[in-house]
């Protein structure tokens, strides 16, 4: 979970600032790429002091992860009609929707790219993914609830097997998926769960959700 | 799949050319990742001419492609165990066991990389990976014919959902994954696969295999 003083809201300018700093992120990252991206430069696009954004977040990784935890938390609503497949599909269509979102996407396919050969950019996406799969297991254990689903599933397991489904065709496989890879993703997800392949087990090493800090950029 | 004058391989001279220039990408690669990889340092560390590179391979994608295709045909046996579970199992661990190869993960890493943002790069591992799709589909027919699977089971999208599931984890969600990340795509794919959420369909545009030529680098 994102903390710390990024994620606090009080109304007014402090709000403002934190908005044109969100805004100033994505256009930096959409037009410089992450590797392009640094904390002078978001100041001058905000209109701010770096200062104001090292004393917020720290670093450039902290402000990176809380504006994609704010993505993670802001675009995709938590579905509920009643029946595991519908939640599912619904969820991997607004999965589908928003990384391909103009006002994001490039945004954050640079820090996806990253990602592969870059710790701290590895990090900063590991949050987003945590937030988002956070907020969604509410259908797994809905769905469990109402007994679909076999005791003891993994209800982060699911939802990460579907964003995995998606991201790969968006980001590895090169297509720009649409509606018909969302509906697979969720149909795979779903019988996976109900057969029980995303049963809980112990894991040596969580690595998604509780790994340690990695490296970060200053 | 691969065709030109790059895959024919009479022995001798040739053959070791070849070797040598296969070698060579890879070091780059390693070295100087996908944007810094180029005709004339690999013609020069393979001990070549570019033109010899250009008129075998056309150009650098070209070149690139067919050691991709090379690597996912060389790596990977396909395993006959007799059931689908065993299998598929089988086949994850070797695919994670490549992918982690200490010899060409920094290289493969590279492309993925470059793959998120840049559509040549996205179409040399499109290759890659249809090659090796191809190559594991046997194994999902087989357990077609000793009636373990749904009849209309997409071979391509079983194997697809397996890749995609450990490429994930690596390349995306950033754990190095192990045997267990292994076993659980390859317990998801065949759950999905049994229970028919990987049925064969018209699809309006199946990019991982068609997909026209995208821009080539020279």
């Amino acid at each position: 979970m994102v903390e710390g003083p990024g994620t606090v809201r009080p109304g007014g300018r402090t709000a403002r600032t934190r908005a044109a700093v969100m805004r100033a992120v994505i256009d930096e990252l959409t037009e410089h790429g992450y590797r392009g991206t640094t904390v002078e430069r978001v100041a001058a696009r905000a209109g701010i002091s770096k200062t104001t954004i090292y004393r917020r977040w720290r670093s450039l990784d902290g402000l990176l992860a809380d504006v994609m935890a704010e993505l993670a938390q802001q675009r995709i609503p938590v579905p509920d009609a009643g029946d595991l497949g519908s939640d599912l599909r619904a969820l991997a269509r607004s999965v589908v929707a928003s990384v391909r979102d103009p006002a994001i996407s490039a945004a954050f396919a640079s820090i996806v790219a990253a990602a592969v050969q870059d710790p701290a950019a590895r990090d900063v996406l590991s949050r987003f993914l945590a937030v988002r799969v956070a907020a969604m297991t509410t259908i797994i254990d809905r769905a469990a609830r109402r007994g679909e689903l076999p005791p003891g599933t993994d209800a982060a397991a699911v939802i990460e097997t579907l964003t995995a489904l998606i991201y790969y065709r968006l980001f590895i496989a090169g297509d720009p998926p649409g509606q018909d890879v969302a509906d697979g993703a969720a149909a795979i997800a779903a019988a996976a769960a109900r057969a029980g392949a995303l049963a809980r087990k112990p894991r040596s090493g969580d690595g998604l959700r509780t790994r340690p800090g990695s490296p970060r950029r200053a």
